[in-house]
Order: C-alpha cells, then sequence, then structure tokens
C-alpha cells in the first residue's frame, strides 16, 4: 500500500483519479487539494463518491508532501509548474496532468502556450508518460508528465507507421474528435448545454496546443520530426475522443502486412487493442484502452488510422494511474480491467 | 406594418421573438436591445440570422418608444418591472415575457420571488396573456403580461377539467419536465453541458414560483382556487415541456365524455391539438402548438392529462406573438404556422 | 470461486451481467447462451470485453446445468418461464431476471401480462429478490426472481412510509422516467435513434406491468394493498431511472423526522443512500446504488420522495449480484463497489 | 400555384418536403404515396402535421400523373430508377431525391452501387440539381437529379479551389460528420438509440457511394477530376453535416485573397455563407443554408474548408425545394428563408 495524493481535485481528471483509486488495491488515498472546496468532504463535491471515501479537501499548502508516496497535480497550466518549481526538488515522485512538462522546449511551450515557461532547467528532466513509448524511462522518473489526451490518440496509432518509415510523414492529417469533458469542470460558454448538444464544430484549427506535442513526441521516440495537420471538434457526448489520420503511404502495401506491423509493435501492450472494424467510443467509455483500427485505400494511395479513447482514462487519469504502476513496480493494470459502461 | 422593438434580445426569448418575426408578414423589426452587446450586429450576437436581417443592438436608454407601435420585454425579472415603473404610463403596448406582472397581487409576488414589487398599482392592470382563456382582456390590454412555461403547459390541460368540477382541485398533482433552455442563455453550473447531458433531475420542489401563477390563474378564470403540487424537472435535450397532472375525479367519467369536453371547451382554438395519444415533445418543437391528451383511469379515479409545449414559443416567445396578433387584429395565427422541426 | 453461466446474454442485462463479473473476484462466468449468435465469440458479440474475457456462446440446449452453481435467465419474459418449466425442479439456484415469477398469482400475472402461466404452481416457491426487504428467504431461495427495474426504484422509496403508516396508501402517484436501455437492445421503432434524442413522452398509462408489481410487493412485505398510479416515461439517455412519488400524508410530520425514520430504516443497507439534495441520474450510473430523497410539503400535505437507480444495475443485472451474493455466503458488496462514471 | 406530389413520403426526405411546404406560398400539395401507409391520414403518420394539411397517403400506383406540374421522388435507391423506367417519357419533371441518377456512367454506378442500372440511356439526360454549379440546366431540366447530402457540404467549399485551381487535387482528404437521420427512418442496429447516443465512430472508409459523386461532379463543372479521400461519421444528434477538406495549396496563399475568392464566386448565392468563424451545425439546423470557412495554414501549406448544411435540407428536401423554384421560375428563395431554429 502507498499513500497517494491529489493536487487540484475538483476537476474531472481529480474525480476520474478517485474513481480509479476507489478499485485499486494498492492505493492509500490521503491526500485532496483544493483552494475554492477546502473543507468541505468529498461526497458534497463529488457526489458520485457517497459511501466510499471519507475525505475531506484541503488548501493544498496544508499538503503534507512528506507523508505522500506519489502526488498527482491535476492543476491549471501554468499553475502547475508554478507549485512545481516552488517545490523542488520535488520530495516524492510526481505525475503532473497539466501541460506544463510535455514540451522539451521552453521556447516551443512559450510560443504554443502563449507563456513564458518558469522552471526550463527542469523540461529535460520530465519524463514524458506514455508508457508504451517510453515505458524504460517512467520506471525511474522523478516527474512524469502525462499525455494530453489528442496526443495519446494521435500518437498511438502513428508511432508504428513513423517507425517503420511506411507513411510520408510531411502529409499527415489528424482530423480529431472530443467529448465535452476535455474542455473541463467549469462552466464556459462554449460548453453551456443549448450551445453543445445537437450541435457541432471545430475549434482551434492550425493552433491547438497539442499540435507540437505531437510532432516532437513522435520525434523523440522514432527520430524523424513529422509535420501534423491537426484539428480538433466539441462532440455532443460526454467522454471519448476519436481520431483519424490520413498519410500518404511511402509505398503501396498489403493491409494484412499493416496489421501484422501493428500487432507486432503493440504485441505485449495491454491497453491496446487492434481492431477489425473501425473502433466506437462507447466501447473504451470508462476504461484505459486505445482502440486501433488501420487500413490501407490503394486508390488514393493513403494510410488511414482510426484510434478510440475515453480521454478522461487513457487521455488523462487512467493513464496517469498506468505510469504510477510502473513507477511503483505494481501490476500494469492494477486498478485499470474494468470494462466499459457500454451502452 | 407596425413596427417593434425586443428590449434584451440577446437571450433566448429574445432570439426566438426574432426567429418568428423572420417569417411575419405584418412586423418591421426595428429596435434590438443588449446592456452587453449594444453596437454589435445581430449576426454577431446570434449566427443563426446572417443572411436574413440587418440591425444592430442598441443600448435600452436609446430605445426610440414613440417609433414603435408594440415593445417586447425580453428582460430578467425584477428588470423588467423596473423599466416598466420608470416609464409609467407606457407610450404603446407592452408585452412582457418577465414573471413581474403575472401574479395579481404584490404580497404573493414577494413570498414566492423573495423582492418587494416595485409597481404593485399595476398588477391589477396588467392582463395575464393566455390567450385561450383571456383573448377579450388581450384585446385592450396595454401591459400585458406573457404566462410563464410551466403554467402554460399546467393550465391549459386543467381549464376544461377545472370549470367542469370534473376533479377535487385539492388533489392536482403537477409533474413537470422541461428543456434546458428554460434555464436562459447564460452558462451556469447546472447547464454545464456534462452536467445535463446523460443526466436527468428534479428542482425547485415545493417552492417554485410557477406554483401560485398556476393557482391563482386557475381560480381567476374559473372561479375556484386549486392547490397544486408542483414539481419541474430539468431533461437532456434542449426545447420543450412535457407535463403531467394527476387528479381525483369527482365522480367517474366515461372517457369519451371526457375528451368530447376537451373538444368543445377548446374547440375554435387554433393552438391547442387534442391528441388520440400521449403527446410528445418532437411534435411541438420550433411550434406554437399544445398538444394535449386526456384520459381517465377507472381503477385509481384519476383523471389524468400529458400535454406537450415548446417552451420558447407557446411557452414564451410564440404566444408573445399570438398577443400581439390579437392586440394589433392580425389573424391570430400570423407567422405561427411553421410545422415542427421533426426530427 | 463459483460457476455461473448466463442464459440470454446478447441483451443488456446479460452484457451488464458480465460487466459486473469482470470484477467479481469469487465469480467464474463459464457459460454463456444465445440462440441467434451460438457459436460466436463474446468480443464479437460484446466488442467492449475484448482482452478480458475468452469465452463463446452456446445454445441453452448446449447448457451443462450440472457444472453450475448458479445459473442467471436474461431471457424474454415468457421464454424464461418455459425454460424453468422444462427444467423443474432446477438442479442448481437460478435467478431469473424476467417478469414471469415476480407475482404470486397466477390470474393478476395473465391479467396484466396477457398470457397464461404456464408453472403456476412454483409463483409461491419464488423469492422476490428486492434484498432490502427480502433478504432471508434470498439466502435460502432455490428461485430468485429479479425486480423490476420501476419497482425497485418505487418500492424503496415507499416501504419506509408504508410501514409506518406515515401516508394514505390510496393516494399514491408514481411518475418515473427511463433511460432508454430499459427498452432493450433490439432495434425498434420507439427506441429509433431520432424518435428518442430531442424527445420525451410517456407511455404505458394505467396499463404498464410493473403497476400490480408494486402494489403486491409493498402489501407482502408490509401488510398493506396501496393503489399505485403508475406512469413511465422514455428518457433521452442511456441509462438510469428517476422516480417520484407524492402521497397524502397521514398527519403532519417533521421533516427530521421524516429522515431519521429513512435513515433507521436503511441503517444497514450498503446500497441505499439516504440524500440531503433531490438525487441525479448521473451520481448512480453504472452502480448498484438506489439514491433516496424523501420530504414533506407543509403547504400541501404531501410526503415526497426522489430516487435513482440505474435501471441496469440496481434494476437488473446488479441487484441479480447482490441476491447471487447473498444466497452463496459471499459478501453482499462484493463486485458492487464501483464508484459512478460521471459524468 | 402549382400542384406538386412526393411519391415515397413516410421516409425523412418525404416529411421535410411537406414541412418546407406548408410554408410555401405557392404550392398545392395535391399527392402523397407510400405503399405501407397507403389510405392513412397524413396526421397518423406524420404527427407533427396535425391541423396544417388534410391530405392522404395513396399508392403510388393510384398517382394521378398528369395532374401535376412537378412529381418529387423521394423513394430508395434502385426503386427510383425503375419507377423513372416504367413511367419514361415522364409527363411532368420529376425531382429524384434517390442517388440513382447522380452519376453520368452506368459503370461507375455499378461499381459503387453493386446494382445494374435499368435507365442508362437517361443518366445523361439527367440534371445535377446543385443550383450553385448548374443552375441553368435545371431551369430547363426535366429529371433533376437532386445531390446526396455529402456531395452537397463537400463540393461547394472546393470548387471554389478547384476551379482557381488553388490546390493539389490530388491531396484532398475529406472528413465529414453527419447527424442519425441521415440513415433514415427506419429503425436498424445501427440506430437503435443506445447505440448512437454517447457514441461516435466511423463507417464506409474508401468506399462510400458518395467519394465518385464528389469527385465526377467536380471533373464535371470544372474540368479537372480530383481524388478524393472521404470518410463519413455518424454523429450522436439528428440533424446535419460538417465537412472538412484539406488540400495541399498549390502555392502560399494570403487569407484575405482566399475569402474574396469565395466572396466573388458565390457572390449571388442567396443560400450561401460564407463565415469568419468555423460554422456550427446548430446555425444551419432546420435551414437551406450552407455556412462555409476557409484558412490556409502558412505551417503546413494547406487549405482548409470547414462547411456545415443541414442534410434534410440543403441536403435533401430544401436544395430539391430550391431546384423546384427554379425550373418553375419562382423566386429562388420562395418557401426557404426560415431561420435556423436554435437552440
Amino acid at each position: 500500500m502507498i499513500n497517494v495524493g491529489i493536487a487540484g481535485a475538483t476537476g474531472y481528471t481529480g474525480s476520474e483519479l478517485i474513481r480509479i483509486f476507489a478499485n485499486h488495491p494498492k492505493i492509500n488515498l490521503t491526500a485532496l487539494t483544493s483552494e475554492s472546496r477546502a473543507g468541505e468532504h468529498l461526497r458534497d463535491v463529488h457526489p458520485q463518491f457517497a459511501g466510499l471515501f471519507d475525505l475531506s479537501f484541503t488548501s493544498i499548502n496544508d499538503l503534507n508532501f512528506s507523508d505522500l508516496d506519489v502526488l498527482f497535480l491535476a492543476l491549471p497550466h501554468k499553475v502547475s509548474m508554478g507549485f512545481i518549481a516552488e517545490h523542488h526538488p520535488l520530495p516524492c515522485p510526481v505525475i503532473d496532468l497539466s501541460g506544463d512538462f510535455r514540451l522539451p522546449d521552453a521556447d516551443v511551450y512559450e510560443c504554443w502556450y502563449g507563456e513564458k515557461h518558469v522552471k526550463p532547467d527542469l523540461l529535460n528532466e520530465a519524463v514524458y508518460g506514455l508508457p508504451e513509448l517510453f515505458r524504460n524511462e517512467i520506471k525511474s522518473g522523478k516527474l512524469i508528465s502525462n499525455p494530453g489526451c489528442y496526443p495519446t490518440s494521435t500518437i498511438l496509432p502513428l508511432a508504428p507507421l513513423v517507425k517503420h518509415q511506411l507513411i510520408d510523414t510531411k502529409t499527415i492529417v489528424v482530423d480529431a474528435k472530443s467529448g465535452t469533458t476535455g474542455a473541463g469542470a467549469s462552466a464556459k460558454d462554449n460548453t453551456h448545454y443549448p450551445n453543445v448538444a445537437d450541435n457541432f464544430s471545430a475549434y482551434g484549427l492550425k493552433t491547438h496546443r497539442h499540435t507540437p506535442e505531437i510532432e516532437i513526441t513522435l520525434e523523440r521516440s522514432l527520430g524523424e520530426r513529422p509535420t501534423i495537420q491537426f484539428t480538433p471538434h466539441l462532440l455532443p457526448l460526454n467522454r471519448g475522443i476519436l481520431t483519424n489520420t490520413y498519410s500518404m503511404a511511402t509505398k503501396p502495401i498489403d493491409e494484412k502486412e499493416l496489421r501484422s506491423i501493428f500487432a507486432e509493435f503493440y504485441q505485449n501492450e495491454p491497453f491496446i487493442r487492434l481492431r477489425d472494424h473501425t473502433p466506437q467510443l462507447r466501447y473504451v467509455r470508462g476504461t484505459n484502452y486505445c482502440d486501433i483500427y488501420v487500413t490501407f485505400d490503394e486508390r488514393t494511395n493513403r494510410v488511414i488510422t482510426v484510434s478510440a479513447i475515453d480521454n478522461l482514462v487513457k487521455g488523462a487519469a487512467g493513464q496517469a494511474v498506468q505510469n504510477m504502476n510502473i513507477l511503483c513496480g505494481f501490476p500494469e493494470t492494477e486498478g485499470l480491467t474494468l470494462p466499459a459502461v457500454c451502452p
């Protein structure tokens, strides 16, 4: 049993971590922080946990860091790096779910996030927590930067293609669609129910922050910097990201071969499910799976992938727990084998 | 052609009035006010109207009252009575869509709205704009108080029962369910998409402001003050109110007779559709209809009604235009005969 | 570890049992039957279970009854009693999720189900599997008849009121709203997406089969036969039932007292959560909880309850597993402590 | 006033035509056919029209062709060409909403539709009813083949780019998302509510019939045959198609210039709205508009377009009425100027 805390546990990534911990046999959840709800009981902030936990929120300033074996940061961008800068060197491993330590270069961060990075010297120490590509680094990580939801859903299907040089990496188009929880737990105009229900729209064309995260991560792991055309959309549903990638093939490829390359690339991965049919969000809802479909279109000479994740699980809290499992030497799937709540 | 203006046209009742006016042959829409969006073009505030109107918002202070034949107030409660108090005597007929002049008694207003009424002397001059019950008063009204959405959907099915003393008016239970637009156009916690989608809940038990409006209106028109147990709910959809009423019958009644009483009561009403099957919200979406079903349960000795309206049309803007048509001597259905957008 | 089988596992109650078993430490799921999908692998019928089970469907005729410790019947009404009649005496305990053995009287069955009962002599042996009221009988049951979804959501809030004679049982109005999974997994006109989305309607007025189940169960456990006015509705969402009950109080009652009566009545019940606020479906989604709120309206002299369950869990598969846990002497909450997937 | 009939009026395109005709001042709707509902009244088949029309369905065999000025065919693919083959030469102009006469080549038809064409000699006489590109041909058309919904939403944003050779037409990726009404009015497994709600998925990769329709139409009007990578998706909402196109630019282009090219290309088009922001489905719901946004990404050298239509209006019935208006010499916008029902 280890003691874990969550800083910033009123949002969706926070509550999703708590949901997973309720079913994790090796976890003692000992601290939850929130500035706005400090002093309140968990069941009043997140009524779904009534009867399951007896815990209250504290201020982050009252967090007793030395009692913790792992600390999850579910804080907003910018707040997260401020906290880390302040507490460095960190007394226990930290898994940061914000975007602050995902990009290795402070200039790129400033360019896409529009802020100066306050702790640039840590950028290279941070480990990018995508287990399928960086498992070894995660094992000994001190600061694990949990991947973004869109990058997770995009990098996983592209990685085998890039590694095996099956696609022209200057031709990649990524068209991704996310559920509304991706926009956070605070009421905003663009997430007002009547503005989302019965509606669908694209946003962040050409400028979404996850673009460089995808490009740089693929380069870091595979040696080549692709150019990604990335367009996200807001779906009228709560959870899930479906991502399509379209790339020109370097040469015509047999579909069977394509699938066997993927099967080999992900052969021991417990959370990658290669699918014979195009994935559906409902089959991954509430789970840590990434379902992937790949095909080749002879007529157009393109490789197409379709992938599905739950943005709050494999795209956030679930992947963070997977990282914790690796870090702590637990079985990697511990607490993460629940099937989808479907329908 | 008459000139009309809308004060407070950024909300849903405001935009719904504009939608109806786009199809009304006798209307010149000449003024739109908004304090927060003054100076902006209609197409930037409500992009659905691009290509249909060439109008900009002004401040309410810049409204030229004397140019108008009818003014619609789509202002928040309290703001509305303040405006009316300030401009009294009104230079043109006003149709007020707020709740400020719906209750005839300032004490009752204060009790249920939690505010002192600022213009109590006008309460008895205001005409309650439910055409099916008060058409004659509306014809010569100066200040027409447009009914609430829940009261419209509740009073219409109950009126024939109360008038003909078919039910014990101390036993009425009203269980009503409304789409989310009923909560207004401003983003709030309880209308945040993930809090509404895939969810359903009751609110305002025992204390909803529409309760006295229903009781008093039935008393005003029919001579007897019923007691209403009223419970509203929030539906995960945009538009529509479905309302059930349950009442003990004063005596067993043949279902055929029940229907013929309703048919007679509403025989010349263009917007009441008596249904042989339980109503569905989709058949009234975007329309000014109130669909009504009535039945008698021999086993329990209860009369049950189910009614459906679009809360933004018959429950707000459409009924307001119906009132304007009556007031101005236009055909009562002018601009209001569009079928439902279904599905 | 016990061996369990599910007859009729292609529907929603079947797949929900499988979902729960994936997290139940004492269960060996050894048999799944389906006539239409016999021979197919579980992951092809319910793709959400890919990677979690290695099981195929067989015909019910190939079921090896003697290998099983418990058999769940997730068969349609009528098919279920046919199967039981054919295999009587049952070689292992059976938990029947159909409605065939819920009513103790063959005439009442025929009246509300429109079919003759084929095994009336078993009706009195069947135990009604609502643990909160019949736990002792369940412990030694051979044929457990799992309650209907609406009755579960209705009986639980009414039981304390009826037992303590706090309400006039001839005045009970029950207005219930269910998600669409309640209508089953087969595509039908009334569950075609465009007929449900953005829509809401009542059905089964005066005639729903769950009406006598509620009345008779309350009578069986508490000694008095109430008259229930029951109206169900179809909600545009997948899971959940929200049920309101309205009853005249036998005498005015302090709200505090009301709550303490409920607290005492359900003091040791792990799946009843008494709430200070009106329940919301999202807080019970995917769980075996029944959330209950009770209040008294002085103005109208009525007691009102609002309850929420997941129709597929506490309303079907979860309660069936709770019954199995009781029957097998397992901790009653085994496999059933997952928090809601919210939002 | 002209007399019009609709063959196959029980589906969504049929009911949408009726909805539009309710507001069209020059139309006498005189005939509705349906084989399955012949003899029934319109209000029983489509209850939303109660109070608006007094019409019954007949069999298509009882259709009196010579009484009609225009006949709309809202029949399934294959049935439509059979009907036309049988009645050729047509006694009045026909607007066919099926896909049977959209492709000019019988071999291409057979290849993508999997059926032999039964009336190939008419393929070249049929006019492709996209007014923005083929208005002149429509004016004198005898058989107008109404475009598919996806092609309408794809061709309109691509046409200016192809015509001005701004993009490399071998690089076009089209990622389109449609509401569920696009799948028709019949209940099917893939449109069962729980399979669509809270879900999202791609379908028809590489093989969708609308692919050649897009390619050939762009070639027909603009002289160059593009290669389209087309992927459709099913959205959890009723109406609307949002389509993204991604193409490599032939040379870098100023965004201002791009917009002015579109503005010129569509300068007199009443139903094309060029947008400064990415379109949203809610702003076109129920309308005949196609909202288009175009941008250039310097970083990737791609031109991106986003377009939005209502699949049942501009993608089907509305465009058919627009064609009829052109054909009959009516103002082109007659009956089609209703604003969106939003929200």
